[in-house]
C-alpha cells in the first residue's frame, strides 16, 4: 500500500477542488491510499506513514498562502529535526488569477514549496511535458490552474484543467510505489558504509 | 545495470576534481556505471541510456557557469522536445569561493540546473541533512563546495567536502536503481488510460 | 525627509536585534525617520508615508517566518491592489542557523521578500560586495547573519555583523533620498502619455 | 543626459524587436540616449557610461539564452570585481513560446538575469502592475512577451505587447534619471564614516 497526502491552504474553494482531482488521480494508482486536508488542520503525526506529499497552495503575492508557510514552519519543521520524512516523494501545485498572463508569480510561490520538500529530504516527481492536457497550465513544478477572470472574480475551476492535476496525482503516486517500502530508501542520506552502497 | 552521467564545467579545475569524488560515490552503488564529462564535449548520444544525469557548475555571478548554460540550451533542449529523459533521475552539486559567508548565490545557481532537470521531467534526489559530512557545504539542492580562500585566490578543494560529494553521488544512483528498468517510469508523463493506471 | 520602516518576525529575539541595526543605519543618513515593528503588529496605514519598507525574517525552511508571510498576504495584499507603494523602495535582510555551511536556504527566503516587495511595484536595494563587513554574511539580495552555532543553539548575535546591517540601512535610505518627493516616482508605473514622459 | 543600454540575444529575431520597443520607451524620458546591442557584441567598455542596464532574453529551458550566461560571465564579471556599476540601475525581459500556459518558466529566467544585475550592485525596477498594458505579458520583474503559437512554431511579436515593453523602458529611464549624477549614488555601497552618511 503506497500513503499519499496531500496538503492545501485554498481561498475560495478553488484550491480545494483542485486538491480533490490530485487525489483522484493518486487513488488511480495500483495500493493507493490517499487523504487530503486543510493546511491548518494537519498533525506531525498525519505525515508519519506518508510515502509521498503533496503540497498546493493559492498564489499569494508570489508565494504560497500564509498557512501553507506556518504548516511548513511549524509541521514539516519538526520533522525536518528529526529527518523523518528523508527518501519520501514529493510534489506541488498552485492556482491563481493569473494576473498580467506570464504566470503571476506561480514559479516562485511553487518553488517555495519545492524548497521545503527538498529541504526535507524529499525526492521531487516533475509534471513532465509530456502528460496530457500539459497546455492546460502545466508548468515544469507542478500543474498551475487559472480560477479568476481577466477582470480578477473568481469563477468555477475550469473543467480542462482536471485532467492534469489527476495526472499530476498519478505520477506523484507512480514515483511513491517505486521507493516506498525499498531497502534504498531507508539508506537514502546515510553513510556509505553503513548500507554497504545499497 | 544503472547508468550515471556526470556533466560539469570548471574553471580551474576544482569543479572536475567535485565530478570525480560524486562519480566515485555513484561508482559505490551496486552495478552502477558512472561516466564524467566536461560540458563542452557532450553530445546527445551520451545520454540517450542515462539513468541518471548529475549537473555541477562553478558558480559565476549567481547562476552557472555559461558552459553548462549551452549545453542546457543545445544538447538537453533537443532531447526535452522528444521527451527523451522523462522519468530519469537528476542532481546537481556547485563551487565556489563564497564571497560574503552567505552562500556567494549558490542556491540560484543550483536552481538553474535543478529548474533544467525538472524541465526535462527528471525527478530530483535532494541532499538530506541526514547525509555523512552535510556540514562540509550541504545545501538541500546538492553540496556546494568553497575552493576559493578569503582573498578569493583558488584553494585545493578541501578534502573534508569529499565525503559529502561521494554521498550525494551514492544517493542519486540509489534513486536511479529504483526507478531504473520499471514500468512506472516508462508510463511516467503519460495518460491513464493508455497504462492502467501503473 | 524620508521615511523608512522596517518590518520582521523573530523567534529568539536575533532578527529584532538585527532589525535595531538596520535602523541605526538609516537613521544617520540626512532627514531620515526610521520605525520598526514586529511583523504581527503593522497595520496597513503604517504603511501610507514610507518611502521605505526593509523586511527582515529568520530562515525558516528555506523561506521566510509564517508571520512575514502572513503580513505580505494580508497587509501588502490590500496595498498592492490599490496600487499604493508603487515607486517606493524594499529591502531584506535575514538570519539563520547556517546549518550546512552553503547559506542554510537563505537565499531563496530573501527572493520571497524580494518577490513581494518587487510585486508591490518597489524599486529594489541591492547589497554592494562594495559595502564595508560584506564579508561578514554579505548576500547581494541583502545581508544573512548567522546566529546559531554549529550545534543549533541559539546564540548572540555577532558584533561583526553589526556595521554590516547598518550599511544596508544606509544604503537603502540612501536611495529612498533619491526617490521620494520626485515628480518620476509619481510618474511610474504610468503611461507615457499622462506624464508627458517625465 | 541619462545613458541606457539595452543588451538582449535572440533566436528569431523577436527579442531583437523586443529590444527595439523598450529601447523607443526609454528614448521617450527626457535627456535620455538609449543604445542596444547583442550580447556576443558587447564589450566591457560599452557599460562605462551607463547609468542604466536593461538585459532580454528568450526563454530557454527555464533560464536566460547561452549568450546572455556568457555575457554575464564574461563582460559583468570583469566589471564586478572592480564594482564598476554599483549604483547604476537595471531591468529584465524575457520572450517565449509559453508552452503550459503558466508561464513557460519565465520567471526563473528573468531571476537569473536579475541576480546578476544585483550582484553588480545595481538597483532593480520592477514593473508595477499599475503599468499600462500589464495584462499584455506583464511580470512583477519584466516583461514576458509570448511570440510563439500553440503549436510552437514562431509568429510575429505581438503587437499589444509593444506599449507594455516601451512603458518598462521608460521606467527604467525613469529611475536612472533620478539617480544618475547623485552624490548618494557615488556613495552608495561604500562606509557611513567616508561619506557622512550621504
Amino acid at each position: 500500500m503506497v500513503q499519499v497526502l496531500i496538503v492545501y491552504a485554498s481561498d475560495h474553494g478553488h484550491t480545494q477542488q483542485a486538491a480533490v482531482a490530485v487525489a483522484e488521480g493518486a487513488e488511480s494508482a495500483p495500493n493507493a491510499s490517499v487523504r487530503h486536508c486543510g493546511a491548518d488542520r494537519v498533525e506531525p503525526g498525519d505525515l508519519s506513514d506518508a510515502d509521498a506529499l503533496i503540497l498546493g497552495t493559492p498564489v499569494h503575492m508570489g508565494s504560497p498562502h500564509w498557512e501553507i508557510k506556518r504548516f511548513i514552519d511549524e509541521v514539516l519543521g519538526g520533522l525536518w529535526v528529526q529527518d523523518r520524512l528523508v527518501g519520501r516523494v514529493g510534489g506541488v501545485f498552485a492556482t491563481g488569477g493569473g494576473l498580467g498572463g506570464a504566470g503571476g508569480g506561480c514559479e516562485l510561490a511553487m518553488l517555495t514549496m519545492v524548497s521545503a520538500l527538498v529541504e526535507m529530504g524529499m525526492i521531487l516527481t516533475p509534471l513532465p511535458k509530456s502528460t496530457p492536457s500539459f497546455q492546460q497550465g502545466g508548468l515544469h513544478w507542478g500543474p498551475y490552474v487559472r480560477c479568476g477572470s481577466a477582470a480578477g472574480r473568481a469563477i468555477e475551476l475550469p473543467a480542462p484543467s482536471l485532467p492534469l492535476l489527476r495526472s499530476h496525482g498519478l505520477n506523484v503516486a507512480r514515483v511513491a510505489s517505486l521507493t516506498a517500502g525499498q531497502p534504498a530508501r531507508s539508506a537514502f542520506g546515510t553513510s556509505l558504509s553503513s548500507t554497504n552502497g545499497v
